[in-house]
């Protein structure tokens, strides 16, 4: 099977990420995959939730939304309905729950990381470039709180990203863009570590079944795609750490 | 490893399904998985949602909630918040797209069903008790109205149920109780059919990560505990069936 | 005039009350009115509301609520509105109220005791339903509360149920059923004590008016309904202690 | 026992009915219960709700609100909160079915009366000044409309007033002024008619309870007091009759 | 072009100021524009938002609304829909805007005042008329509590009005009655200070466009009309002032 | 008085208008004014509010937002509150109304174009920006559906392009960044046309208030200013339709 746009089965589409895209937040990374584009932002405030007071532990939390023009027919504000949506709220459910898998709360000390990741542009996998462009973005604000003497050190043990990958006329396809993703007949997102681990796993069949041999199969094409943005996290930090910015 | 209530790691705690507990919906099953008990009642609607008016199609949704006196602490009832928790939101999207894997919705005709799942008591695994209550009270309602031929036949292509799987202390353990759950490192719910596929998978490391092996085992031990339930819901199907209920 | 369910205009349905039906809780009862069944469940907080706090005072509120499946057409959550419906507040305030004039909060220390009822099954009088249950597991929590020693004495001073008395065909009824309820010219419900007083009685036309005698004539068949219920009350009250529950 | 204005047990404070104090509505009534003032306005739309359309029947529902300087400490404004408290609730729904107790709804023809009632002064018995004034403007718009030729004839099958009366100090008191009202033991209100019925009776502990006779006692005191307003009621309605207003 | 009512074009309406209308606030004042009328009440609370805390400046705010019946076709309440709408929030945060322009806060002490402007009667220019009352109850509660010893002076260092000035026809016209702002091409409102200043200025192009030459000539129009605003004002607090109330 | 930036007190920030920063939409524009960035995307729907039904007209509407990172301290979502804040609303329908005075709603039939102006860094003027940049991507838009057959024509009658203006330190200044508007002692912001008229004028004294003579001179800095920003867009909107865009 030809894919839209020429790719192989285990292509991840163009990767970009782009430091500093907004200035007034601690650390901001314009993410894009393909032609999504999402505004990941970190910004601390120096107090935790009141259920963590005084355990000397910090917290990380995330929130996500569609800008209203981001998609093809307009999205309504979730503001207008005066709540956000059950997507919405399971998104940044599992962005903030898979940062966390990989930060050291412990050494944050009493001090919240807000990390808002806004799509800007949506083509597909604004989850996962969420949460690739969300992860990026706060290692680069922890790096610079480090540096400026406000943390020991760099309170992270493993780097993170996500990809999707569905099953699309019986093939396993990693990345899918959003015209592949509306013929997909599974659709699965995967997070994981630099390190070759796990963190999440959220497959849905869309009015389809699978096998667990499709479930193995779709991991390992998920893995390939989750080391291959990691080594692009890596540099991008690197470089950041050496121009000292 | 011993379980706290003597339990092998493959074995499910005692099942039992107990249709007509209420008697005022289309169906009810009161689903009990050890101490969780969990209300799930069908009722019907003869509409659909606007956006799937005219097209010959009917629709399947559900609720979920806990009862505020289901919890060891008091659980403070959604509505005083003015609306259901992320949380809530996630289950009750999640039973609805499980339910719809299975369900042949034009064989349903212009017709809504609302299944309910409303927990009496709450002892870990209330999503997955859920998930394979209601699927029984489902099945039970589509036979009932194909039995008073407002149904050609019963609109569904597979059974369906739900199992918890996590890995505590490094050991994969089926179906963990409250007490399990809150030590576990992992937790994943698996959604699968009576023909041994898969639904919906949702794994979470809980601040810890895990491999692709341990996937592929949490994913055989879920499958088995599936099988088993399916065969209790089919017995229950026959029966309700051969009585004329 | 026949009762549909052959009964006679003085005769209560019949009336259970199931102790511990739920064990989360620190007290539950199931209170069965003919086919209404309500589950009622008491939580206790150490702490008051904020215009209670520092005064020695503790206090005691009600919710309530249907289930979606109690009712013969689906009944919509409340949260789907957003906001507990008039009837609602309207039922929950009068169970807190009738509650509140049998305990006595000084002697209840700076504590909440949260009464839940639930309704599983409506057919007529759920109210009442929920405030006779309601006291049952409000003293049976109490009288555990006293045993453990965490109060010294069961801050109570009288025995509290409910009943309502309608106007059907010219003819005062007690305890009416839906179907009865449905017909009904005046709707009224007593609240009683043990000692044979009064604590709220909220009466309505519906549609028709009533004269101060069949006021006076429907008090009295409420009267000898709410004596029957304390004695109910009481048998469970006493067996619990008896048993050591 | 001396009331703090020098009233008899079984007196009403000064009660004044002025029309039309404001004029873009179809009619409005302010009424003064001595220090109480509410302004009660009508105004009418050419529609039904949506359950009752098609039916030919007409319908009267009534709102109510305390202005927020019109009490001695400042009442927030519900819309700060997003939504009406039980007490608001619960008090527009009793005027709505009061009103609607006397109302011919089939004489209406598919149209809505909304009554508003907004209380300007505060002093005790706000709910009751605003059934009694509602009335009357409802009245006065209904004759109008009658004038007009846009009804055939005034659909009101007998007057309607309402008034308070409290237990102090063990006796009996009609209409209570607020400072009396906060140190009542049993408060109740009645809504009767020009004919000497009742339509409705709510009658409420506050952390006391009460006995048959004395419910029996309040309802003779209520029902003299409700008279004498519908006579001020039929004065207004046959002066405004008279001049042809 | 002759105004609907006679007036010339830079005529204000008849203008009354009715101190105490109700006298349950520290002070209040019935404004008075033509048809328009307004109640506006000021109370007071010893303390301060939040953010001002601890600061020993005090505070000055102002709501709005439009009772139901004020309006020919009945507004709907806005706790009906759950929130203010857009155009009561311009208007309120408008009234508090203005009157802090002329208020002292450091002068009040930690102390809240909330001015009420509630529309009993409405026929253009609301929220005019609610400033020119607002800013008379203020003063004359502000002179009550320096006169009970309750504030050193009066902490007020100008007085303040407002007025509506359109373009109708292309000649520009103060004090718009409803039927002539529903007809004019630009409305804008200006708050002034005794004194000759601005406060503030609010124009807008009801579809159409307007010209330097023009903004300036309805600021010469606003300002003779602010004048004689103040003045009577000046008049209602001298009067007070001089019999003690 | 020198500015922060070295700017004279009639000069503008440097200004950019970057058209397709977006794709998805009918058109957008980064509008950038010195640090402030807003993306206004422009996004139709083939239907009309309601209240506009069948009358052969289209609307134009506009949505503002700050993105939670565009600000030094992080601006919580309006959704988290559940609504739009005073200020939001406020400019949302200053950016709608302004818009409206420019565009022919007949000419556009019945549709309608939504506004959003997405904040994704700010620096004092957002809502001018967002009002020149709205315009910009609104006649972007025009101009594409006009090319396409769906428009007869442009219907548009006028350029639109909004500036502020403060007074700062007693002197009027032009385009105040976000520290000279923190230090300003009156505030106002101008909206005019391309043909030298203004749409709308809101001026406030933040705590001071201002003479007509000032008032006046801010109006002819702003004029300037505004020519200035209408030459801009003009030769982008030309650049678009000579290259075919």
């Amino acid at each position: 099977m030809k894919r839209s746009d020429g790719r192989g089965p285990a292509d991840l589409r163009e990767v970009r990420l782009q430091p500093d895209f907004t200035e007034n937040p601690l650390a901001s990374v314009l993410c894009e995959l393909g032609r999504t584009k999402v505004l990941c932002t970190v910004t601390g405030e120096e107090s935790v939730p009141r259920w963590l007071q005084g355990k000397g532990r910090g917290w990380v939390t995330a929130e996500y939304s569609l800008l209203p023009g981001s998609t093809d027919r307009r999205t309504e504000r979730e503001v207008s309905r005066g709540r956000p949506s059950g997507r919405t709220q399971e998104i940044q459910r599992l962005i903030g729950r898979s940062l966390r898998s990989v930060v050291d709360l412990a050494g944050l000390g009493e001090r919240t990381l807000w990390v808002d990741c806004d799509v800007l542009q949506a083509d597909g996998g604004t989850r996962t470039a969420s949460i690739t462009g969300a992860y990026a973005a706060l290692a680069l604000g922890l790096q610079r709180l480090a540096k400026h003497g406000m943390l020991e050190r760099v309170p992270l043990h493993d780097g993170l990203a996500a990809i999707s990958v569905g099953i699309v006329d019986g093939e396993a396809l990693l990345d899918l863009c959003y015209e592949e993703d509306a013929r997909a007949e599974v659709d699965c997102n995967f997070v994981g570590t630099r390190g070759g681990r796990l963190a999440e796993v959220q497959g849905t069949g869309e009015g389809a079944t699978f096998s667990a041999e499709q479930l193995a199969q779709m991991t390992s094409l998920a893995m390939a795609g989750i080391a291959e943005l990691t080594r692009l996290q890596e540099k991008l930090l690197a470089d950041a750490g050496a121009t000292g910015s």
